[in-house]
């Protein structure tokens, strides 16, 4: 029994007002809340047993090792990873997609390579394939989402021609809730030998993620939207592409020697990981795992259904309301303008007012925006501890600003 | 009036036992405790006032960027840049020097180029500098230290010649404890018109740092070595070095308009920051910051001079310890052999027996260690909270081993 008021209660900054009234955080999609089990991994992890990890033999480092050790054990289960072995830490999806590109494609790309990837991409899985472009001539070839938002795996692998190198797609769009079939896109591309990175920085927050099951060849998530610390992170990487991979950030912990006039690499998946790592915020990471695993992908993604369907209904009751993004099964982010002259930031600003927390920009998806034709929308995300009361408190402030700026 | 009891009532770590006995912890080389305000402003971070940073209107993003961008201006005061614009966060100085040499030395180094780095330079100091070497032919010279440990600023000025184009250098040897003078180093390199690195991770935990003063080109810090939290951290640039730099990272926060065939980046320093930043360790940071000027780092130096000198003099007093390092007004960092057949490992075990938690191994500096002529060595590193009955107990356990394995 999914219990939201419990749910609600774990997680203390739910519990304080913002300007005067309960807050309503419908900012998931930027960044998600953490439990109180979250926290105190991180308190505690500071507290009582802190130590640097992978250098020390005196017992502090050897509990701070095994705890950070074992969040590599919980990410592989949490993506269904056939070993822990394929999991790199990051900082987040952000650096994750710096490592694929930096270690894997830019010493195996030339001019005149292609990257497929889709329209909705986020920055993150966009700036680093500009550089390609740049740097050494790698040419991207994007593909439109269709009119209701969802992307046709077919269009994806129509554009997969003989020079495409790699496809890199999102899961989940950030700005329309679109899931991807990621599943056939990266079927289809296997078949043609081209190697598929799935960013699930959205995704892996809202539904079971199976990495076996979809194929892929990279798989990025970030600890903060995933309800855990800043800085926390993880990529899981087909052992094919990690042997393939140079080493990227250099440093301690990623080498087995050192000389002055050479140097040797440990073995994957430590030779991605340079220096001290973010040792408490991935202990973190891993209670934030362990509490959604906890839950129950399946069920978190159920209450979602629930919020993204009820959302849905009441949205579309307001008739001088324009959302983006229809496709069947998609997640409960709602990005939407309001006819008139209202521009997206005085309506958060006025939903701030009433205390609810949504994002105005363009979401760190520019090209997306573009094809929208659209400066920048208001973006309510849902999370697993969202209500239908908060659904309501949206509306009710959205029709405050249809009667002020209407 | 440094008073070490109430320090040490600040770290709540420093309260518990490890095997049976108060923990003694002399492994700050590697990673520092943190006090209870770096703690609570992490647990604050995440149970009041968490949101992402840069992208939202709404108050919980607002007060959440505001105390993350107050950290530049305390990265700023800490070195005494003279603008908090000079100041790029990163995950740490292993991060911070990869994005010196990805950023700047990558698209600038051509084949035969060089590089003048000392012998006794960290990892994170060297593999970033390999690179280099191994993917574009740039030449590494290296500079030994004197038989005391000390490393003389000509010798470093010698070896640069017409092609060198960076030299990178330690302010503090995490081995030694040998404080480098590179202002020294700086204004020379200068005269020549070559830029210097200082990787500042040991140094600037044990003494006030100027960078105008020291005149370098760049000045990295962690924040794990700072008693902040894992995965903080901070360089100075200097600004025409700054302006020389492309982008690192890709992805949201550093770019200002992305397009299917274009970009364009931010204005520094927000160009070298990619995508969701660590938000609560750098407010963490920010807090151990304030916590170590409202010490005072010239009070804390003056704490640990004369920890170094008591320490000295104990162990002098064992004919079969050796000492690495002697040099004049060094650190208080101990790495010891001791004669026979004692292996490091065997010695931090037996240490640790007793509650005191040391290194052993080769501490990320195997070029220092060949240089040496040591497999591994034990190191004793001692931070603000340490005391001279610290030091005793260390000098017990080590007689204890002489016991042992003598």
């Amino acid at each position: 029994m999914y219990d939201t008021q419990k749910i609600r209660a774990d997680f203390p900054i739910l519990g304080r007002e913002v300007n005067g009234r309960p807050l309503v955080y419908l900012d998931n999609g930027a960044s998600a809340q953490k439990p109180q089990v979250v926290i105190d991994a991180v308190t505690s992890g500071y507290s009582r047993d802190y130590a640097n990890v992978h250098r020390g033999l005196h017992y502090l480092s050897t509990v701070s090792t095994e705890a950070y050790e074992a969040v590599r054990g919980k990410v592989a289960r949490f993506l269904n990873a056939p070993s822990e072995d394929h999991i790199v830490f990051t900082t987040g999806t952000t650096e994750a997609i710096n490592l694929v590109s930096y270690a894997w494609a830019v010493p195996r790309m030339v001019a005149g390579d292609e990257i497929v990837l889709s329209v909705m991409e986020h920055h993150a899985n966009i700036v680093p394939w500009h550089f390609l472009r740049e740097r050494q001539g790698v040419v991207l070839k994007w593909v439109e989402p269709e009119a209701d938002g969802s992307l046709d795996p077919a269009k994806m692998l129509a554009a997969i021609g003989p020079r495409t190198r790699l496809v890199a797609v999102t899961h989940m769009s950030n700005v329309l809730g679109t899931k991807v079939d990621v599943a056939a896109i990266c079927a289809g591309a296997r078949a043609r030998g081209v190697p598929v990175l799935v960013d699930g920085s959205q995704a892996a927050v809202h539904m079971p993620v199976d990495v076996q099951a979809i194929g892929c060849d990279f798989y990025a998530i970030t600890g903060h939207k995933l309800y855990g610390p800043s800085g926390s992170g993880a990529i899981f990487i087909r052992p094919e592409r990690m042997a393939e991979m140079r080493p990227f950030l250099g440093g301690g912990d990623m080498i087995r020697e050192v000389a002055q006039g050479s140097v040797t690499y440990a073995d994957p998946p430590m030779r991605f990981e340079a220096g001290t790592p973010g040792i408490v915020p991935q202990i973190g990471l891993g209670a934030a795992l362990d509490y959604l695993m906890a839950l129950g992908m399946d069920n978190i993604a159920a209450h979602e259904a629930d919020l993204r369907d009820y959302a849905q209904s009441r949205l579309a009751g307001l008739n001088w309301l324009s959302v983006q993004g229809h496709a069947p099964g998609k997640g409960a982010i709602f990005s939407f303008t309001l006819e008139g002259a209202a521009h997206a930031h005085d309506i958060s600003t006025v939903l701030d007012k009433r205390g609810i927390a949504v994002r105005a920009g363009t979401h760190c998806a520019m090209p997306l925006m573009t094809h929208l034709g659209l400066g920048a929308t208001c973006r309510a995300s849902f999370g697993l501890y969202n209500t239908r009361a908060e659904v309501d408190a949206l509306v009710d402030a959205l029709e405050l600003c249809h009667d002020l700026f209407g």
